[in-house]
């Protein structure tokens, strides 16, 4: 049976016990969107190619927060990351960039909130430098693509 | 004319330069949703009224995430915030939480990226308590809903 | 022979070695008191029965600091958590309130301070929501009541 | 009519709005002591004296801890501190040590919190190094000794 | 008459009391250099005009050590930055890289330390970067170049 | 064949996936230089004996920034120390003081950043404390000394 196991039985915020889990190799996946507008979509786009490279700054701000997840997420734990990279795809039908976070650990836990606190700090990254041109941007469709690895076993949305 | 300040000349990053702005009174509010699925909501809600308080959590994670935006945000200026408060709505029809996040200083640059940060970590922070129900859960529509303050003056979404 | 291992031979400050060390289960169990006086407690317990749940942010904070503790403790290795858990008993006759913190890891080092932070931080926490209405609060009797694991055994207060 | 301003009218958290607050020179004094029994005293005292130098660490400690207090009290301002100094007295007849953090700032709020978690950390830290010698120290009579600066003025203990 | 005021008359350390100093503009600069053979530097060079941008990753780095200074350094106050750049020079003849880092501040006390961290942190990250290919890299040079602003007046390096 | 394993094949920075990696016994020793002039030399030598400990608050500092490794360096991996000391040697022809700083940890990956990460803290750490007295000082040499541990085995300077 599923529950909200962040509660203890007196329904106190706890950090899950997990002790008794086993060290499994554990993988997340998780994306999102920016949706920019046209101005901003040519900045990315040319800055990306020439020069002003936000995508570069966003994938190091998103591989940066991986690591501060259990600092900013307060019942996540902490946890040795073996490997974060993000991946930016250019939409321009939907003048959005979608970033794609990959996250991988070897630990009694898995690393869902690291891929998607990874995007997330992508997407806002890239508004933080575009804002000066457009403050319209919207955030969304941030969820997680998949995991793998624990008892749980393996998710694919959808 | 509108430009991306958050690079020089030469298209280098920077943190821009705001020692020639006036101190004043700014303040932001940004707003985001989480859609949870049925089961996920009515877990929040009856945890809300009775125990297991994941928007009590939610919370407190936001304001602390608003005052360690720019740890996150790479070319974010630090600074002293004067006031950071979240409120949550429960939108029944839609399965979702709404945040909205309001923060206020008084100094040389806006505290838009402080709203839609705390807004952003309390989503994902009801994610992460609540993940162990259902994963299928996504973050969207996350945006400034409007800023008042400083040069640019005040903007409103829409 | 017990002595001071945070010093080498010369009385310069180490960080141990503890790379010999097995990684077993560890768990510590620290508590401490806010004497806080009959207003502060009054507003306390009727807040935590119907709004402004005082203990609620104190728990997160708790739980946050144990964390931390390797980022405030100067010679503190940091380790990963595998629990924590902060229970609250609110003590009418002494108008106090005592924290008890709980914490888990499976690794060489045992996790004393982390439930020591945690106790600690949490009190401090009531301190500072507490305060417009009384600055006179105490905090005290904050100790190790046990801990368990690791090589040298268990250890019980008093 | 004091209440507790870390809550709105509807029960929630917040960070106080304090746009409205004067920038001030406020100074917070705050003390504690940790009771460490004759072995560790004597480890302590001699320490100081020839090498392995417990209270330089823990002073070091303090004064770090002074900065990060926003980061680990929930609901605290980040504001800048423009001093920070931490005394120690020994006390041989309650085998004890006491520890005093003065801190000062130019701000809308005042420091009585980082004064406190700056004894408190200098407190810990000594508990931290002598642990090995004997795990049953306790921390105690933690309190503001006084306060300026501000609306509320000066406050003095007793 | 020059002492070192990081010690109060005892001897000691302190944060320094900048309670009665003018909040004036104040700018520091500062420099240095790695020296990573020629391996290394042609494997730089290129990456920095095609892919695998080690450069932009060294100036993100360096601009988020400069906000993070009175963190890292025990004794430095905490202040807000109003600017932070990092520029990098290639030195082909000495097969190194120069970085040189601005930084402004409108505060109490200068930013010597913030331009040197961040000169400092961009080097470490160019090592980090490179090491695979030859771990033989020396960092040398950090200097401060020059500073303005505060009672002390304007510095110039020789 | 040698590369530089923090991109990608596309030239994207990434942290390097080291799920596949033996966690082995690692150790990794680091040194630098701060040439501080004669007048500086004299006060940090008297300092050391007498009171106005520099030296005992850079190693504080050093052994600090060790644990922060994986904050400040955006694509290092966490791990988690077993050990961390630094040995400071006077250097009185040269007017100048050797730092070095040694780390272990038994983990994937080795402790290389760790080590220059701690020695050149605890470098900025004096310049930080004697600048009051000359700010001509310079940072230089800073190195890898050796490491040891893990697939590319040991390695020393020269």
């Amino acid at each position: 049976m599923n529950e909200m196991n962040h509660f203890d039985a007196a329904g106190n915020a706890i950090m899950v016990d997990v002790s008794e889990k086993f060290l499994t190799e554990r993988a997340a996946v998780a994306s999102g969107k920016i949706f920019v507008g046209a101005e901003v979509y040519r900045a990315i786009e040319s800055g990306t190619s020439k020069k002003g490279d936000v995508l570069g700054v966003a994938r190091v701000a998103g591989i940066m927060a991986a690591k501060k997840t259990s600092d900013i997420i307060p019942l996540c734990h902490p946890l040795p990351l073996s490997h974060c990279s993000l991946n930016f795809e250019p939409l321009p039908q939907e003048s959005a960039v979608k970033v794609t976070a990959t996250v991988k650990t070897t630990w009694a836990t898995g690393v869902e909130m690291e891929a998607l606190h990874a995007a997330s700090v992508a997407l806002l990254t890239i508004y933080d430098m575009c804002k000066a041109i457009d403050k319209r941007m919207t955030i969304g469709e941030l969820h997680l693509e998949r995991k793998s690895g624990g008892k749980s076993g393996t998710f694919k949305f959808e």
